[in-house]
């Protein structure tokens, strides 16, 4: 059995750019495509199973459901840039990577055959420290040519490669990955404290309000905080249930060991 | 390699409902299908084996057999549903998750084959408590109509969302993954003390008198405490092997880890 | 990459009986194997290698080369049964079993090419203590019939089960899953103090002899103590490079743990 | 998702040795494929992604990119023997060794197809002690009759099997797979003090001195030093980079456990 994508409607996007936001550190990903979502008019199209997630499912809104990404569709009414905005509930559970690339890749053919020729993957970067004023956004490409075309933003290069040196799972394998099909790939990392658990609205803030810039969004941030409160209970509710399944598989971590830090 | 199933007789099954009772918490589902294949008038019609399944053989009875899992056929006389009953010696004994979901997925791909429309999973949830007078069952389903359907049988499903949270294995993944395929999804669960080696007679009977009423069936409960001491000599044993078995392959864990509760 | 087997000579065998003797507890099986290769008139016709076994080279006879099994044949003068010997550097590598089932089904594949209806699967059982004057040996079936057709032979089958209740790894699985092909299939455990590395004669000894008896073989067990003694040298080597390649590859066990006992 | 090879530009070799220089012990067989790439006119002609690898991009030149290995193609202006040199970022990161088979039958299917029917794998010996004044060149073939043709360049292949017994990894795989496709293969290894992160620029000026003799190359290593230090900083960043994602995919080891020594 391989990871599958179920298609829920076909649409023919006008120049998409796919924008993944997985879970991960400080859940950045999540909370950005989350709010995009939300705010945007967008429609779900798209659904990925993976047997690389783990093997239960989770009781959400009175509904047993299997772990699953979605892909949504944002239609442009500018005509310029169409969005596939990827949300879900997980990254691969497995610890030696395989299931990682397969997803990857099962997103970035799905992605292709929507005509997608630009990526955008969003994650955070932990920095140990809970307290920060202004949370920096660190930024990689998948190719030079495109430090020019972003250099605007804010967005901080120097500092990725110097303090991070890899970004670990979906976010840095689509970035790497998509490469290779000839598509363009920013990153985008919200500076956190660093444990997925604790969802940090101030650095989503911080990477949405680039992305806005990027895309030529206008979205009103107002909601975010309230949106990040609603989904806090959701994300923390997944983990709690991860670590809770992982222990009744019997991979029962200690407590020092038992936070994954997917990027 | 892949898991497969052997199918034994070619059957055309009258609105086939599928039960599942795989070995987990209380064994509650394995005693619920072992009780229904022994006193219903019912046919073995296919056997699973998978290389998920721990790699060795039973010795019993007298002869040595690799792990199975068995679809036994229930001709309904009254002509409304038959019965498909999944009964086995194991779920996947891989730590990923991938095997489970292989193997649910090659289930439901016969299932399909059969014309179900209808999944009830059986498993257990633990409390940690040994002594209970009357076992709660609770229930979950895989789309929010089926809570309708499904509420004047005394299934309790406003606790499953918040004492459990989700469910593990193939109790869980085969009310997940049917939904995909169009089906409806029932999954029951009795309440138990929560070891997989003790086999709990009582929370089995409480799910078996709701199976009874939502499928109609006149069936004695006589003879069931007898029938799960036969039972639980064999369950033991497979549970004792399987330790034994990760011991010599050089998995052993501590006494402590050493239960998984698959559910 | 899959498990595969090169053949090296096309052969159409008599009614061949397929005799696995791969390492495991003792290497009874791997001593048997080898000395019936060694006193027969035999060829090697395939070779099977697999992704399954450890990732190295051992460096033997001024020659590097991986891990294989190889299947030796025996034409029997007298017409009635040729043999199909299966000897081993190793079983699967890997934790989880799926190695081990995939290993299974490629020799039975193969085995079914040749027309085998019969495989004889030899391993050991360890009882923990080393002295011993009469080494029993313990047989399982994996078909009721059986039990009466190799009941006069010295076979102890009543204590498998009480004893033993599974057998672990190729032994156990070749007789299992070659059951699903209808094949008849008998295992003979040689009585061993139990340590992988601790080659022991007069358990194969035992073993051969009924081995001998069921075939009506005509062999001289005179040289079996020093050809035992020239293979020892040969498996400690491959058992001290496992527990060497494990501890580079980071899979270093503990000294209590690193012995794994394979039947 | 398989290791897949994506070839960059299509060529007609002449006689081509493949000659591997993957990461490993003392970096040996990294230093001196990328010593020969860097001082002989190559041109890169393939490149090899692998799920097998760990799931991260690395940060390099300030572009992400996901770990590969690359195929430089040289062509001998002497007409005799052009070299494809295999180069990477990493070997398998999976712990039970099916990557390691994967990655090995795919650079031979590509190795294979360009006509090679020779293979030199270059790897480094630990030997525990960090001061040498000679290091000395360990050899392995894969087929006695190249013990001759190989034996006047002062490689030591006594005591390859005495000492080492065995050879991890592609090193080792690549020589032994090599040869069931009809392949020489010879094996060099520097000696060295055993550790991955220390590169070693002595035990690589060692082997690079035979191969150049045996391939009758005309190379200065007056430069090797130097560049040994420009690729010093890039392969411990990459070490570094693949300890902090195991610790960030919940595999962290124990600090004595953290380095793995794939020869």
């Amino acid at each position: 059995m391989e990871t599958f994508i179920r298609v829920l409607k076909d649409v023919k996007p006008n120049n998409p750019i796919l924008i993944e936001g997985l879970p991960g550190i400080g859940n950045i990903g999540r909370i950005v495509a989350g709010y995009l979502i939300e705010e945007l008019e967008t429609e779900k199209i798209a659904e990925l199973y993976s047997p690389h997630f783990l093997p239960f499912v989770i009781l959400h809104e009175d509904v047993a459901r299997v772990l699953k990404c979605e892909f949504h569709y944002y239609k442009d009414p500018k005509g310029k840039n169409d969005l596939i905005i990827l949300i879900g509930d997980s990254q691969s559970g497995d610890q030696e990577g395989y299931g990682h690339y397969e997803i990857a890749e099962k997103i970035l053919d799905y992605a292709e055959d929507l005509g997608v020729k630009k990526v955008f993957t969003i994650g955070g970067f932990g920095t140990g420290e809970i307290e920060k004023d202004e949370p920096m956004v660190l930024g990689a490409v998948n190719d030079p040519k495109l430090l020019e075309e972003y250099k605007g933003y804010g967005i901080n290069f120097e500092e990725t490669s110097l303090k991070l040196g890899m970004i670990v799972g979906a976010t840095g394998l689509l970035l790497g990955l998509s490469k290779l099909r000839g598509m363009d790939g920013l990153c985008l990392l919200g500076e956190t404290a660093g444990f997925p658990i604790l969802t940090d609205p101030k650095a989503g803030e911080a990477v949405l309000k680039i992305l806005m810039k990027i895309l030529n969004l206008d979205i009103s941030l107002e909601k975010l905080e309230k949106r990040v409160k609603d989904m806090e209970n959701f994300l923390q509710k997944i983990e709690r249930i991860q670590q809770q399944a992982l222990k009744q598989m019997g991979q029962e971590k200690s407590d020092e060991d038992e936070l994954r830090y997917i990027g």
